[in-house]
């Protein structure tokens, strides 16, 4: 996605350069990110967070790591558009609620495995001869001395 | 929360008034949720959002959900000044890989309930008589024809 916003050459603005209306310089530090024909993208970002503090914030990191806070910016900026309320904290909130559900089904599942191996344990250990009694209490030792 | 940015009188500016060095109206909507003796609360939502924009958030929202408005900017902005690449995606990408491997948990889990039912059942019916082994052939018929 790098530098895609100067595909149409170094004269064409990228699409934060073009919402603030002003020149955009050879070294815009917007204009890697994003391209003038996603004018969205940044609409989003300049709305929730402003050009000048998204312009901060990527200045005060390398340039390695720009490419991914602007995916971030753009994904937070989206979730508070869509979501003013809640914005993306809305979809922490949910996946914690579906941690909390699939860790109570494993609870419970894992639960149910446990009761089985013992009713299994029981079930087969009923005495038909007095071999298999045998045979099944050495088994239940090295079950339990695990 | 709301209304303790004045608990100190209507002369004290609130938080946000204060870090902005500007007379703090008594309609002034940063007051009721960002108090005088909590600067923090409000400089990182300043830093990451900007005054004006999250002024602009807030005067878009009914009253009562200011309140919660107020809680997940300062939750994402916090997020944001701790992680300044990821800010709070970085928790949704963590909470997601825990959703996928609880998924995984609980599948292998669910599995094993099935696979013990099948067991228990194929144990419990071991022929002691020929009336037992025609039982057997029965239900392998039914349990694979699903």
């Amino acid at each position: 996605m790098k530098e895609s916003g100067r595909k149409q050459g170094a004269l064409s603005p990228c699409a934060a350069c073009k919402l603030l209306r002003r020149r955009c310089a050879h070294d815009c530090v917007f204009a890697p990110y994003f391209p003038a024909d996603e004018p969205q993208k940044f609409a989003s970002v300049h709305k929730v967070f402003g050009a000048s503090n998204v312009n901060k914030m990527l200045q005060e990191l390398p340039e390695h790591q720009r490419s991914d806070a602007v995916s971030s910016i753009v994904y937070e900026a989206n979730a508070r558009v869509r979501d003013p309320v809640y914005g993306c904290v809305g979809a922490i909130s949910s996946l914690q609620q579906q941690i909390d559900s699939l860790q109570t089904q494993l609870a419970i599942a894992q639960a149910e495995v446990v009761h089985m191996r013992m009713q299994q344990y029981g079930s087969s250990s009923n005495p038909g001869t007095v071999d298999m009694v045998v045979d099944q209490a050495n088994v239940g030792e090295s079950l339990w001395s695990c």
